[in-house]
């Protein structure tokens, strides 16, 4: 930069380079750069020898970086201009037309929606294989039944493969929001020049489709200073996250020797450094641990954009690094969660134990005197009632006798204690997306489906 | 509550209600009992007269909170059971049936949702008046000349419409952003009970489409536990918020007065309790900092929904309040946006004054040597050495002598002084999304078209 | 304000007005103006007949205030005005001498000062009575074992005496920073003006005596743009909530039925609209989820200040919502968590039972082998290995053979069974700040001295 | 871990293990060993010449460490395992021994205390450093007028000195933040084992000497669950880059063309890959940018203690990251801003130009009516009315005539001009902590004492 003198203060240059983590980006410059020199020959720019040259030397420099061998220098200030320079280097002065109607300013705005774009799709694929695996439990645990909890109280039984469809509907909204985010990094930024546009009509529609955009951004203003697409990935992946947190805590919690529920894989598990009888369910740990480093992310693009005048200030160079860290951490967190669920095994016997607690059945007493013509209300205050008197005298609620339940109410008669013993309660609730057998066979159908029009 | 005793401890109702707030789910709360009470004709547990007088009963608290005359009583713990005890009161015991197969998990979730849905296309609606806004006055200020910034350092002119038009874009995008939120919010969570589906065969797609719904959840575990539209909804809004503070910042920094780019309207702004002369642009001001409220809002959420088990649990009652904060202050942040920038008068001279700063032709040098063959980052190296000479010699770019300009490069001659006298380096930009005329004329077509297919 | 038109603009208003909440510090804003008031007097601008006018006008107002009978005006802007238009009303034109040598921007700053100021003093104070309850309850349970769980799995035993002081100790830390955030707030803005000081000679110091404060602000436009003190309030406040919800999630896994370790009091809990049979601890949850919203006030504060040019900016106006917000749910979650935890009823039998866990002593196991000469590393290897024999075998530690264990480690006798038996796996713990009775009866020590250094 | 068997699944070892950063704490955790070497000594655990052999030990892999030459094994989970595993190879069978009575639970979170400590303090000297540079700037800059701002509107004059100085006395703050926080981490937790305490008395007050540590935590499961001392230093850097944010805006705001008031040095701006003439304060953006990501490593390290139960659970693995992450950036910045101040270039000129905006008298023309006995409130209408005036008729205050000025009251006389003439807006600021010479005098000398405090 002809205008700024040489050389720059050391600790300027330690804040200000991004190539520390800006080399991520390399593949997709690279490829960036190649699409934008075929645009340059179009312009009149290159000539076609001069292209090849150009070509070459990107070959180049593309395998310099698949070998780890791609020589940086000290003052590569990131990772556009250090391959440029290399380039430079590599293919000679021609190399130095390639900038020519492009600015940094678009070209890591494609970079990253490139990088955006491949990490949606990467995220919706991660999430097919967990989806995947999660619907082959739910039909093998179809059957077991378990109690289900509100407040982390006992409050109704439900089929363990009903629980972990709940796992599956939650997560199949995150490929949605994946989705979406892949759509908004699909608009090119390329040829929006610094902010203005440039000087050069190049084919911005014959790049986008060569790089696989499938559209170009319509204001070049707003293409270098828009990181849109990047919160858009952030708040898919903070959601996400959210959900894989809420399922690494009940793992946790059914993992616990009061629970009993199931238990890691024990090549999914850690020890403890001076206790030796542990098994931790560090990955469940770790699942619920993620979501508040990703959430992060989000929340600081949202900060560095927070009262940002247009068009490209420098602040947007924090935008790179809480994407790379949120990417990361929930492609791990994805793979990893796939491999936690299908390695746990969980023990019937206390699963069913559990689920027939008798005051789990509180709501089909309170039913059985619906359908025989109490308002639900009242209902509901008899059957408190019983509750009570069977805590207080710690008995279970088939315990109480027929005298004392007709001081209850005068419609309690035997159907109660058939109520109680039965073990209906899982098959009593057959309403759409209820837990009965008949309601689950029908669910796991529209998994199946849903899976299938996510994979297609 | 017949199991527990009567009264609550005075500081556990503090904590525990949610009346305060939730008041304001009241017409959602009556829409969802009509709905639910003719499904509970279908299922057998209404008969018709039942029905009428439940509905009658419903019409009449509707009215109470029209008139907001509705008598709320001092143990009423939420909403939802406000509205119960007082249909109870007003239309008697069969009232009491209304309950039957529901509960407040999956109540206050279809309230919620509605609510959303409901939101979500409100936001729509308000961006798409200030995209028509923004759009007018891209129109009307498609020739005026003002610099564009990067670093908010003067780097290259565009017009005012195009700058005007990269607001538009920024909030075209959030349009889609609400109407995912208002997709998500389309799948009813009634019928799912407390979390394990309920003991009736109840209709739930006759109820869904009744309220408005496109579909029924398919898993009551999920249903009960699921605010996904509400993030949806908060990540929208987060994301419009920002945008909205970015729009704010360059308003404020543009009526200062060493801008002097534009001034708000007299009855858009404020004064100084203590300084007679000032003129403050609150509004726009406000409109950036509403920004990090909104986007809390979405943390808030997130963090309440980190590592909670399934099905209900009590925290999901922290959804609401910052829901509710967030859609208040984006729609009102929406609605005073179109009235600020509609009164925004712009300084015509000011902006072109400041346009026509030589130094913003630099690019378009470095382009004229392109032109005439030599490599891009030579060139730029040519004009950052002019550039310094014209800074260092205190003159502008025109005033260097055709000796000095030959000294830095022979191929700089008289188009060199052409270049800089033309004042064309607005319409040099003619690339796609270009701010050159042809480009703008484009953009312009664009964004109408886009505008068309929202409010369509 | 003559310089600008009346009326503003209605959506102007609406966003621009801070009266819906800012009147909450009528109280501090009134005491303010006596106090600037009297300094009036002391410039020359009052005389004593004028500034007795004034007071008696204040006294007025605050009545009017104290009775909910202040009549605020539509055209108020916020509470300063409010009061200042409504005492010209009361005491006559010369009440518009009042705001000489003041600006509302360091008149707020100073109210907002000694309304943190207040509430971090009423923080501690909250907290000494929580912690007074605590250090009674760690008192009666000194005695009590109970499993002490990491990773929510079984790891050893503690007291519950030990568990409770450990909350106490994470309280006792917040109190520390509410002290410190009070500090924060004891610089009097005053005297500021809007943002370089006044003209005219004010007695600065004598006002802030007056008013409470420990120093006046030595910078003019740092003291009306700092809002510091809000900040280390609620930071102070963030990290309590986050030490509220540890034990608040705690309570809830203790409180299910799985672990059965305790119950909140009946008149603490809540049931369920569908399910008689439930008793959930909604007051444990709801601290909990308090946290993420306490957490995001401090975000939306440093959010608003993010990038902020010196020195007010109306941005500022975001500061009081989030403070009044966190203020009010901090101080209702710490009330609650007195009266929560004072009524938690705890299963002394089931805490024990779980406590006798064998696998819990293999820490004291391997100790042994230590004291028998053999390198910890070892010993837990060794301990590792007896216990997955004694799982694969489905038997406990004790009941594996003299022959058995011999085959683990030759050092393995007699002494093995009496580790395993004698129970002593609490009073073994002997390092300080241990669970052994002995360190806890310090402990207990150490809480009362820290409680009464707090509240001497 | 015999209990586990080998090896665990690679992605479990992926999610799992720490190494990839808490390598960091390396020293510290060496220091740590050596300080309870001796007390296993104490104990009776160790003999002389075995801790002889330790110690060695640890100065080989202290000295490797320092070499970049410690050889990592593959299946090294954490730094302290790493360590302890070299130690044994280098050591023999004895250094098995190390581990007695020691946890990772206590051993990571007293490395992480002393990793706070010392950043805390290097935090401190960082600003200390900026400080004494801004008190210089303060100095030479004492008399050089410029506009004040509110709403980024001028508003009052002040001298440039007063404005650093304003800098000055926020950052001022951070130090008494950062010093707290350094003190919350002077309680050592070594010595609490996995969370009970451990079955040896350990001297644990002499290790804490040893250490640096001021006293040891008195319970043991808070101590292996705590993490406050990283929340206060998170929060503490959290307001310090929110200082930051705020001085670099201003920096970005008046390196503007249109402000023109400064300019960085050239060695520390950097330019464009595309427009010659470019000077980007890139450092200052990057000061405003890096703030966000520094509060979200609060946000992290709160939202992972969110609900999480007592005592150590894997979640808490995910507090260094952040902590890293933040520790970097915020000395950097702090580095590199007290080079950037050290290095802008003022423009007294167009500062003075500035600042003699007549309207910024507008409040000292209020004031003179007030002597003349008008109750402020009126005046400042009086002059809001002239304001308008001069506004409408395109003049400046001065350019009214006697006539004019008469008509809007009888009070205005010559004294008006002289007023506007006299330049004295400055030095009418004469209240403490006002701009005017005398009081900016007084308050470098705070300043001077502020700092010597601090460096004292």
């Amino acid at each position: 930069m002809a205008r700024l003198p040489d050389p720059q203060h050391e600790l300027f240059v330690r804040l200000n380079s991004s190539l520390r983590f800006d080399r991520r980006l390399a593949p997709y410059d690279i490829r960036g750069s190649r699409a934008h020199a075929s645009a340059l020959v179009g312009a009149g720019v290159l000539s076609d020898a001069e292209l090849e040259k150009i070509l070459e030397g990107l070959d180049a420099v593309e395998q310099e970086f698949a070998r780890g061998g791609f020589p940086f220098a000290d003052d590569d200030e990131d990772i556009h201009m250090a391959i440029e320079r290399r380039l430079i280097e590599l293919a000679g002065p021609v190399a130095g037309k390639l900038h020519t109607g492009r600015s940094r300013n678009d070209q890591v705005a494609t970079d990253l929606a490139m990088f955006v774009a491949d990490h949606a799709v990467r995220g919706s694929e991660l999430i097919a294989a967990l989806l995947e695996r999660l619907l082959a439990l739910a039909e093998r645990y179809a059957g077991w039944a378990m109690p289900g909890y509100t407040h982390l109280q006992r409050a109704q039984p439900v089929y363990l493969g009903h629980h972990l469809l709940a796992w599956f509907w939650m997560l199949r909204r995150d490929a949605g929001r994946f989705a979406a985010a892949g759509a908004a990094a699909g608009e090119m930024p390329l040829g929006s020049g610094a902010l203005a546009g440039v000087n050069w009509e190049l084919d911005r529609a014959g790049v986008a489709a060569e790089l696989g955009f499938t559209s170009v951004s319509p204001n070049s203003l707003d293409a270098v200073s828009n990181r849109d697409f990047a919160l858009d990935y952030l708040s898919a992946a903070t959601v996400c996250a959210a959900h894989l947190s809420r399922i690494g805590a009940e793992i946790v919690i059914w993992s616990s020797q009061e629970f009993g529920f199931c238990e890691p894989a024990a090549n999914f598990a850690s020890g403890s450094s001076l206790m030796p009888q542990k098994k931790n369910p560090d990955a469940a740990e770790l699942l619920r641990a993620k979501a508040p480093r990703i959430a992060s992310a989000f929340s600081t693009l949202t900060g560095v954009l927070h009262g940002l005048p247009l068009a490209y200030s420098k602040d947007l160079q924090e935008d790179k690094e809480p994407l790379f860290d949120a990417v990361d951490n929930l492609e791990l967190s994805l793979e990893a969660a796939e491999v936690l669920v299908s390695g746990l095994s969980f023990d019937r016997e206390r699963l069913a134990e559990a689920a027939a607690d008798e005051l789990l059945a509180a709501t089909d007493v309170a039913d059985l005197l619906v359908r025989k013509g109490m308002p639900f209300r009242e209902a509901h205050g008899v059957v408190g009632a019983l509750v009570r008197k069977a805590l207080d005298t710690d008995r279970a609620l088939s315990e109480l006798t027929r005298e004392e339940i007709a001081g209850f109410s005068e419609l309690l008669d035997d159907e109660y204690y058939e109520t109680l013993g039965d073990g209906q309660w899982l098959e009593s609730k057959r309403s759409v997306g209820g837990t009965s057998s008949a309601r689950l066979a029908e669910q796991l159908d529209a998994a199946r489906s849903s899976l299938r029009a996510l994979t297609a």
